[in-house]
């Protein structure tokens, strides 16, 4: 199965596939609105994407496409992030007076900087990026900062494991397909609904969940694209294709704007 | 008044505060950190920084560090977002081959790449930096893609305005300051609180503002850190310092693990 990234090889995208779904081929895309074009047009099966850091929090972009597209989330993933100091073959860490990454992954290894006070944090514009850059370029004094499957995919070697300050550090990823099928297990469903900004109505929506006491794991407010003081709402509820799911969905749409089913899956 | 802004000058950070609080000094910090942290150690007197953009969501380091430090909101404001392209002096739209930014901001600027297909995007790591790179290293065949700011400070030039393919692309900005002060005219509060994930229980917080016909304009959930299946919920009322708001916000204290308001201040 070709499954489609956003990122570079070597990318947490990428590490996630080859974590969660060894064995499929990895089509990386350098925008998100490649990745979902490549669904649209069936030049791949399916597409694993971040759509919330326990630290950086979610990504918006995703949301919107989710919205956008005619897809259906299939699966969830939970990939705990694991910064490493990568470098070319034969660079020691005393030698290394500048490492390059993303500023988000710089700046969650903050104490790595602070025994380390003669290196230089460097901004880059992606972590597996970085890593090819100094590995391709054979630099002698500089590092990059990155996940290990960007080691594995340009050659680099690991200074350093386990970077980041935090080790609460988790990005969820979903795998997206055309087809709206719920595999079996599934006890998690994802919904997006929108309501005018009218006191209460949001209180009125959730009250359908909790009147079948549904738990819900997530709830995000978003304006709502050109039309404004009108807000789409995200919702994960733990409950699967069952009777009280779906009447609480009924009685949504009966309160909402319109309500979507994002996906019906296996909690990770 | 010294104000600590995230990123270098000419960051959009720096251009909110040349518009909202022209006359004063913009202190530039490489992280959100050392924001906070000149704060804390009255280095500056305030602190300007993004809290929300309308496509690219929410900046949850910052919602973190409001939640962490002893600060509050004073004021909001809300940018426009408009992308230039921005050149050395002397360069032409015809001579450019490739245009260096932020991921974001190139996403952002989608129509212009496809009208220009000779015209390559560079990621770069920030949308300043990327103006401080071209113009100070004179090339002849880059431009840049930043806000008006950053070609004001490095004394590029404009080569073309509004570059965005989505118009409605705000940011959200919050002044912060130590003083717990609320200024006249004060409107609209914004409060941290937390719950254990039990069914129903965000049902209940809401209905303290439902019952008090108070409108909320924006619910985001988080995980809390170190604590696993705990939540912190950011939500803006559309209340100041009335006694309903304050009714509500005791009997939101009454059901959850704690109440923290972030500041209560006039609506952008």
């Amino acid at each position: 199965m070709k499954i489609a990234i956003q990122g570079e090889l070597g990318s947490f995208s990428d590490e996630a596939a080859r974590s969660f779904l060894p064995g499929h081929t990895v089509v990386p895309c350098a925008v998100s609105l490649e990745v979902f074009d490549k669904l649209d047009s069936n030049t791949v099966a399916a597409a694993l994407i971040p759509i919330e850091n326990s630290l950086a929090g979610s990504v918006a972009e995703h949301y919107d496409l989710l919205l956008a597209r005619e897809i259906f989330i299939q699966r969830e993933f939970r990939l705990r992030i694991r910064h490493n100091l990568i470098a070319a073959p034969g660079v020691r860490l005393q030698d290394v007076r500048e490492v390059l990454s993303h500023p988000v992954a710089l700046a969650q290894c903050r104490d790595f900087f602070q025994r380390h006070p003669r290196i230089r944090a460097v901004p880059f514009y992606d972590t597996a990026g970085s890593v090819k850059r100094i590995v391709g370029e054979r630099l002698r004094h500089a590092a990059a900062i990155a996940g290990k499957q960007a080691a594995a995919v340009y050659r680099g070697s690991i200074l350093k494991r386990n970077l980041e300050d935090d080790k609460q550090n988790f990005t969820r990823f979903f795998l997206v397909r055309k087809q709206k099928r719920i595999l079996p297990g599934a006890n998690k469903t994802s919904v997006a609904f929108s309501l005018h900004n009218v006191p209460g109505a949001l209180f009125k929506a959730l009250s359908v969940f909790s009147l079948r006491d549904i738990n819900l794991t997530k709830i995000e407010s978003r304006p709502l694209r050109g039309r404004p003081w009108e807000y789409v709402f995200y919702v994960d509820l733990l409950r699967g294709d069952d009777e009280p799911a779906r009447n609480a969905l009924g009685h949504l749409a009966e309160i909402s704007d319109f309500v979507k089913v994002l996906g019906v899956y296996r909690a990770a």
